[in-house]
């Protein structure tokens, strides 16, 4: 129950900031709309196709209706949305981290390997900006400079850990997404970033 | 019966207007091939994923010898294409009407919210030219200018309505089809677009 | 059983090729280990995806960690892999041939027409290039100049004659893998390539 609320949240926060990542491109008000989708539920959406599961804007139309009111609403006050984007930064990082442990949880309750449980949680995460990426014709943020997935697999370990610890769920979800949240912070803050392979090779 | 008919000229039609706007791409032979494959069966294939539904290319071969007639045809006869391009034009606007009822259907056949049903005819008539535009390495045309997804989206209204007022099936997707082609073509010729997003914002 | 060790050198080799693919942009170590494992598992997945089939990485967590093991093993040895480069193209070959008859082998089983069944071979030996490169944000090689299609369908369509012969599918195997290995080596040398679309238009 906490959980499809966090998961609402996070829906609505990644749909606006789909939107004003469409509004730096060409594109027309649909392509917002289109991206503003794709970011929000796009990484759920390949894990669900990859497992076999039934997609949740499918199953319940109000992820849907979200997307839609996340883009209105970044369009109607985006010029507010500006002036608290240190806030939607903190949102959009407790999404990540949220969509990260769903997808985690999913995997586990499949009783997937825990590396490929990670990987569904990754997947969550990551993959829709990643599709946003692509479609706006760019190589995607997290393959060059973000380092939330570091932040992901991190947080991912935490809640494996806390949990055959048997420590309480609730409990577990909210150190596992505060993880994440100050690590991406801390990362943004210090510019932190992987090295690139080219230094590497 | 009807339908399926309709639904091997829209395959056919975008199968050949996929080979051309590959052939404007450094692409070879084999490359305008699988973009006239994407473009023509794209749209349904992700639909049927999405769905968990059987996909038509896989049950019935017909749909793969369509595209690769498709793209000898246009390949073949590309001066003569040329000359009739606004025929063809009509064409790919029929198409495209009919894939987005045909989509609408199946979601409404499965009792989909009426929301999510749309997306689905949406999906099925734009996505084979978003696939086909992000494997050229475009930003897909749909985001930026085209304005056919309100057309489908008109149309998959009309259609609903019709629907709900018990109008016989034939001449309701007679109508909306209609209507999807003439609010493209009318678009098209007034150059009509959607406000971009950061004329917006 | 030898089937499935030549599958995991298959996606050894791939990974490898993957990472060092995404040396040449300027990913970091994240971005070069999603490269890679889309390189070496993307085609299968699509394929299964397709064809509603538990998906091999999910199923076996072992190809997980060979993605894993080849991406370190090219960053660790990437000079060496520099000099016996040529060996590599060698088994980057094979591992075409393989992916092509494996991807057809699950066709046929399911019973699919030829050209259907085909047609996943296709996918299953080239998908995960075509990924790499989308994500990457180039033109898909495949589509541009590289000519394996053209190699594996013709080792594929060796394959199902050898089939139909009832010669043993030992002996099939290896003669389909030669014939697709020989065909992309002779291609290469010889600078071979499938004419252009804008040549032929």
């Amino acid at each position: 129950m906490v959980l499809t609320i966090l998961d609402f949240i996070g829906v609505f926060v990644f749909s606006m900031s789909g939107l004003l990542a469409a509004s730096n491109k060409k594109m027309d008000v649909f392509g917002g709309l289109i991206i503003a989708f794709v970011t929000a539920l796009g990484g759920g959406t390949l894990r669900d196709i990859l497992l076999d599961q039934p997609i949740a804007w499918i199953v319940n139309p109000w992820y849907i209706y979200l997307v839609i009111f996340g883009s209105i609403a970044a369009l109607a006050f985006n010029k507010v949305l500006f002036k608290i984007r240190k806030a939607l930064f903190l949102f959009d990082s407790i999404g990540i981290g949220l969509f990260m442990i769903i997808g985690l949880q999913k995997g586990l309750s499949l009783e997937l390997p825990l590396i490929t449980a990670l990987i569904f949680g990754v997947i969550t995460a990551t993959f829709g900006g990643v599709i946003r990426d692509t479609l706006s014709n760019e190589v995607p943020l997290i393959f060059r400079k973000e380092i939330y997935a570091t932040a992901c697999i991190a947080g991912g370990l935490l809640f494996i850990g806390l949990k055959l610890l048997e420590v309480p769920e609730t409990i577990n979800l909210i150190s596992s997404v505060v993880l994440v949240t100050t690590i991406r912070i801390v990362v943004v803050l210090k510019k932190w970033r992987l090295p690139l392979l080219n230094e590497e090779l």
